[in-house]
């Protein structure tokens, strides 16, 4: 059964994406057109009835939020492909902690720098000088608790590479790229190695082939 | 080997204590001052660099991240006591979708109830009655999903009670008690008998009895 995945084009689809490739997993990209309010559309709303991407289907079996859809198909397919999740409950833990401190310490500073760098003057809102600047601290604050931890261990949750790497990969490459503050990750050592590292993987780079775009 | 838990006083910490109480693991809540700043302290610290809690520490094992810690503890205590996390593979991906629905969708608007209804005036910062009714606006239209939701299975991922549903006890909590917006459960069929059944289990009554005080 080939995965459906709604939204390729959009940053956490794309943590998605990367997965189902590390997984050697098929999946079909099915598009979605915000500004033409697509991800309102009724038929959608029956699939995320929160109107957002991602959502994925295989055949009738829909999931939705990024990392709860990672979470799935690294379980899944547990031994095909690379092993996402750590090989022991405790290395499993440890990536769990990670996935989460992405989602609650990571995401929201580097999303508020996605929307009011990127996407403020296309999505019709103000630029808020003021919560770049913030976003910025806080997310430097962040990012000197990773170097502290890539200074122990290669990846985030030890010596391996998983889910709480792959998570980080979408906004973290808006950072580097359009929102233009690659000097957060080049100045610290040990996270600039981590990010060359988990960003030339062939699963990111073929992500980037394929919907490069950000929308 | 007893599971020391920190923080116990505090919402995101209680998730992990009606967890631990649901999979009957034994543990010792550690008590922390924030106003004393413990928080911040320089061995708290080492055991959670963001200065946050819950902190769980098992022998040499840390973990945190409340939704982390409870997946662990699921997955590690699987067949004893409640079974939190599904049966099947595809149970336990609608788990994982809901926690990420609860974290992503109804948390930030009730988070905000929260700091501004509960806690401004402690903490010393203003009361934002813009902040009140723009997050009880989000978070109905979150409750009206849940109530369609809750029409079709007894709880959020299916009929069995899971981490979905046990995520959002704490700050329902709040909502219903001293936030003082019971309406928005009762006036909702069915996201009032949900919210019934899972604040009266015994996990949970035993949380409340143990460390009731909101701080």
């Amino acid at each position: 059964m080939v995965v459906k995945v709604y939204g390729p084009a959009f940053a956490c689809p794309k943590r998605v994406l990367a997965c189902l490739i590390e997984k050697e997993v098929e999946f079909e990209a099915v598009p979605l057109d915000f500004l033409k309010g697509e991800h309102k559309d009724p038929e959608f709303l029956k699939l995320q009835p929160f109107g957002t991407v991602p959502v994925t289907q295989d055949g009738d079996y829909v999931l939705y939020e990024s990392r709860a859809i990672m979470r799935y198909y690294a379980e899944k397919y547990k031994s095909q492909g690379t092993d996402l999740l750590g090989k022991t409950i405790e290395e499993r833990g440890q990536v769990e902690n990670w996935v989460e401190v992405e989602a609650h310490n990571f995401n929201p500073p580097i999303f508020n720098l996605t929307l009011h760098v990127m996407f403020s003057s296309k999505l019709g809102f103000p630029r808020d000088e003021n919560v770049i600047k913030e976003s910025e601290e806080k997310l430097g604050k962040v990012l000197d608790i990773y170097e502290e931890r890539l200074s122990k261990s290669k990846y985030l949750a030890g010596d391996f590479f998983s889910l709480a790497d792959l998570t980080h990969l979408p906004f973290t490459q808006y950072l580097v790229g359009p929102i233009g503050k690659e000097h957060m990750i080049t100045s610290r050592k040990h996270v600039n190695a981590w990010w060359n590292d988990i960003s030339n993987r062939p699963s990111w780079q073929k992500v980037l082939q394929l919907y490069d775009a950000p929308l």
